[in-house]
């Protein structure tokens, strides 16, 4: 199998932290750059339509798009440790809590700093800067909520670590680098603590 | 169990379509009235803090939340017939097909009704209508993505019906009733042609 990727994006690191998780090794990496329009070329589309990273190619060379789908593909494949749920019930519980995360903060971040960051005009044709603007208080708005439930509990899903955690961190690390949101700064300690001891976890560095 | 649904809403929409297709009945559904923001009253905000519509209320008190994640819930509860995938291979390519036309194409059309029709500028505060002018034309830019796949295939993941039908289908019966987008009169034979195949289905009138 070989994985699409590009550096610096969000979205290929929710996979390549992930699979750091479940420590899956063996699958090439493949760099596009996306400042360089490699998404755009004849050859990226004949795989990914859509032109977006990531892409997954299997081995029959079928290849399969969109984050959490890869997701989870590999979850079936390497079942252990679980991160997307172990029966429906538990699936849909922590499907509830990765979407809340990607959809509304997630979401939030990316849209303020397309819209908003000069590096990215290339990406986000055209950019609208005030709605950007505008969705940075709505990102903020996410992460007061994201705070109320760590207050309660210990990960984004609940009591043990998940792809939530990982959609929330690398939407999270994203901002850090590109508009320097810090949690912390902004009151927010039980994100900040939270995202503090996702960072220690081996799969941060290894995504990086 | 209770479904929160809110009339015109294409999300809730999506929910009680997957429940026709399978059948199910017995679940009660309390409307919510999104332009009297009942979706912002202490009491929806304690079933569901993010005030969205869909949610599903089990016997337990949980609250379900996450439109997806409401259908992963019930798909356990009735899996026939499959509308998610049978492994965890197919659920992956059905995930990929649902989540392409739900972020790129739905998302596409909601920011454009959003952001640009006057009937909603309770919902989304502030409204950027050059933004949303822009998604109207990214919408479309997907939905000729949307008609090749469908020149190629009887259904939006494959050879059959799944839940990325439900979900491309709301999506543009709400673009056909707010902004007008009718795929036939652009062209898009192959999309009108699968509106009207899906548009006959009984789930179709069920979830009006």
């Amino acid at each position: 199998m070989k994985l699409y990727v590009s550096p610096y994006a969000p979205n290929p690191r929710r996979v390549t932290m992930f699979m750091a998780e479940k420590g899956i090794t063996g699958i090439e990496q493949v760099s596009i750059d996306l400042m360089k329009d490699e998404h755009r070329t004849p050859e990226y589309l004949a795989k990914n339509p859509l032109g977006l990273v990531p892409a997954l190619e299997l081995d029959d060379g079928r290849v399969l798009s969109e984050t959490r789908a890869i997701c989870t593909y590999l979850e079936g494949l390497y079942p252990e440790p679980n991160l997307m749920g172990r029966d429906a019930e538990e699936r849909a519980f922590i499907e509830m809590a990765d979407r809340r995360v990607e959809l509304q903060l997630f979401r939030g971040i990316t849209d303020w700093v397309r819209h908003t960051h000069p590096a990215l005009a290339t990406l986000e044709r055209p950019q609208f800067s005030e709605f950007g603007l505008a969705q940075a208080g709505k990102a903020r708005d996410k992460l007061r909520w994201l705070d109320e439930v760590l207050g309660k509990q210990q990960y984004v899903a609940g009591d043990r670590f998940t792809i939530a955690d990982i959609t929330a961190y690398c939407g999270l690390e994203f901002a850090k680098a590109l508009v320097k949101l810090r949690p912390g700064e902004e009151g927010l300690v039980n994100v900040q603590a939270w995202r503090d001891r996702i960072h220690e976890r081996p799969s941060a560095a290894a995504s990086k």
